[in-house]
């Protein structure tokens, strides 16, 4: 595909600089681009790399400099090149359908312009939406409902009842809907508590490889609309994820916590089981959330404390052999001073 | 099925309050429980909640409020009501035998009442037990041995030689016997140690989704009878892991460690390898365990000290900036005082 | 296989004590080989039971003590043991060929003596170099390169155009060019990022179980010849791994940072994005590292700080309570000598 700069400007919805008939073939990083490229400038820390890029044109933030360059400007040029990634290089595939060496149960009901690969395996009562992409070894177990627009890659399963929305993509590997890790004393063993709930997966999240999502023990644990998920992540029986959150890779979360909308947590986070995190809330990379979290608040540490809090606490850690040698020799300095005043006293 | 909350009651070993005639024909949660169910009550934080169920008995424990409406006592409700889930829910399934596009070696020993979905790979010398259900996409390398009732859910790999008791469930997407991470130096590079021992995995077990179990170097892996391990655990080459332990998600536990019984170890939890943890150690979410540890102790924080130390020592963190604005407030004043106590002496 | 010990010493470059003419046909522990087996002592902290062993014979470091055994005294005694395990355990199978029950597109190019076994699903576009071999479940989506001697276990995925070096050896259940975690964020939702990139995985690197690597958002995450990558890992999208690394379990690396040759990440480190660390770097286990990170140190900590530091101050995480006393006492006391000192000013 090309396209002049003009014509993306206007798609973008940003305004030329230059020569609006440049044409543009291709998208590149300001390092690596070259000649009928377009690059971008989101990070102004990388401006002094406009002027040196290959690239046959820059998209800009608005008021940027784009050093002698054709350019776009746009008020948030990240935004704007994600979309001429998607505009470049994510043409939409020809449907395969049910292909052979598919196992499809009887009964089974399958949308339109569906790609369902060899090697899948789709159980009775399955329902699949319109435009439905199964990748080789995707596992459906009974009464599996996917939305339209879903996409699954390779050996994904999908437990029994869970219901996935419309314009969901699952990455590699991940399981949806494994029993929770629900156990019973019984004497010195334990007993395993049916998990007889499941998972409801809303529209648009995105969800990446190896993770897992429990179901719940007796009714739901859902994952709401919009909300992204990164690779081996642990989500708990019963937990509800709000709106828009981002779930960064390898984070647990206990059963039972709900989160709030457009919650953010690092890589590794922990999260408690049976508490509430509220909306718009941050947690810094490999903290630990161990109770109740009132709404609109950055956080680390383990277990968390403000941000700022955390960034002064954390950077006095190593300075604790220092204290305590201050410590020791303030203690004795006091101590000769108590002696030398009761000296002076009994004098 | 429905039950009279009578039958339920003698099922369980428990006592009626109100009317035994009552017709149950399901469970559900205090909050959404209908009428027709049986709710239980396990939590007294909850208690509250009884008087506004829907549901059309209760389940509590001995002694507790049922709040005017139809009740079952028992000594541990949590547990009974797990039984129960059991009873009204997990109605055994009839064997569907090895199913075409199954592909099973010849030779492989397979024993009664199987289920093996399509889409399984059983090696050459693989040997079944009777009631093994094998879900699509699992991988049984040669040599490997399953007992009875052993359920493997979708994409389950175990690789050679490997040994799984009686009565095991491992979830989907778990490998167990892969490669021990072993390398010997060999100038700057490393040179692999074959990893030739197997892993035992005694009966009762359960594992979680995404978990891996790594084969010993020379010998053997060991997971005793009913330990229960959750979702995205590593368990390094040559570990002993005890009876009836409780691995919660994203634990790693390094090479040639070994746990003694009923350990339980919080989500996120490390272990450091060649090292021994006694019989009834709990450690806390997210610690990290560096050496030795003796029986019946409780654990948390990097590295481990007993839990109510971490929790004040923990709590005190925030307070470094604090202590150190007291430590250099405190050392002015005392030089302060020294050299007042100086002059008041050279007068 | 039977050897004799002083063909094995010639075949390791080490020299013989004791009866040359014994017959080794197969290895041992030191507390669990039997008679005909060679043992190893690398650890000097063993030493002891070398007397006791009833292996045949003892390999040992040179100078190390017999203890009157037939012994073999190597420079290297560990990566001369590794040799010995390759040597006696890992024959070459014969190359099965392309099985039946293996989806194989058209065009694909196959490589001489390959095993392709039941269930693998290779996509259009795809090479396999001489010598792979594919266990059941593994999916190459479009356009995967893979070079000579690779060996992906089961369940592997490798997403469209990612390329693997010769001699690469991938565990079960691990996922290779999963979409990078990029979103831009549009109002109060997430736009997604298209990852257009690829993963290069250069020769003899070896990646665990369940682990992830993310293919780059436009350009290339690359692991580098010879690094060792452990289970359920996970590499952001546009790293870059260095030669010879050592990346234990758990670890997390965010987006877009670079590690120099021979660093080791001990279990459960995070690492975040954007970053440098320098070559040889070693890092403790559950350590984050938040900045960019000179060579040739050895570093722990959240956030890392010098490893002798860490035990130095960690180690006083829980004397905290304690100070927090003295601290207070300390003021106390100081108050009370400075009143002191004002009244015996004011008499």
């Amino acid at each position: 595909m090309k396209k002049t700069l003009r014509e993306i400007a206007q798609y973008l919805g940003g305004s030329v600089s230059g020569d609006g008939e440049t044409l543009i073939s291709g998208l590149g990083t300001l390092d690596d681009a070259v000649e009928g490229q377009l690059t971008f400038l989101a990070n102004p820390k990388y401006a002094s790399k406009v002027a040196a890029t290959k690239a046959s044109a820059v998209l800009l933030g608005e008021g940027g400099n784009a050093a002698g360059k054709n350019a776009i400007f746009h008020p948030n040029p990240y935004l704007a090149f994600a979309k001429l990634l998607t505009l470049f290089y994510t043409a939409p595939t020809a449907p395969l359908g049910v292909m052979p060496g598919a196992f499809v149960a009887e009964g089974v009901k399958v949308g339109a312009d569906v790609s369902v690969y060899p090697g899948v395996s789709i159980a009775p009562g399955v329902v699949l939406g319109d435009r439905v992409t199964l990748y080789p070894g995707v596992v459906l177990y009974p009464g599996v409902i996917l939305g339209n627009d879903v996409t699954l890659h390779a050996n994904v399963t999908v437990r029994e009842r869970c219901r996935i929305g419309n314009r969901v993509i699952i990455h590699a590997g991940t399981v949806v809907g494994c029993d929770g890790f629900g156990y019973a004393p019984d004497g010195t063993a334990w007993y395993k508590i049916p998990q007889i709930g499941i998972v409801v997966i809303e529209d648009d999240v995105e969800i990446g490889s190896n993770a897992v999502i429990d179901r719940a023990a007796l009714e739901v644990t859902r994952i709401r609309r919009g909300t992204k998920i990164d690779n081996l992540v642990q989500i708990g029986h019963n937990c509800v994820i709000g709106e828009d959150c981002m779930i960064v890779s390898q984070v647990g979360i206990s059963g039972s916590t709900q989160l709030g909308n457009h919650v953010i947590l690092g890589g590794q986070v922990g999260v408690a089981g049976h508490i509430k995190i509220g909306d718009n809330v941050m947690v810094g990379a490999k903290s630990g959330v161990a109770g109740n979290t009132a709404p609109n608040q950055v956080l680390s540490g383990i277990p968390v404390m403000p941000h700022r809090e955390w960034l002064k606490s954390s950077g006095l850690i190593p300075k604790l052999p220092e204290f305590r040698k201050t410590l020791s020799a303030l203690e004795k300095r006091v101590a000769e001073l108590e002696n030398e005043l009761a000296k002076s006293k009994g004098e």
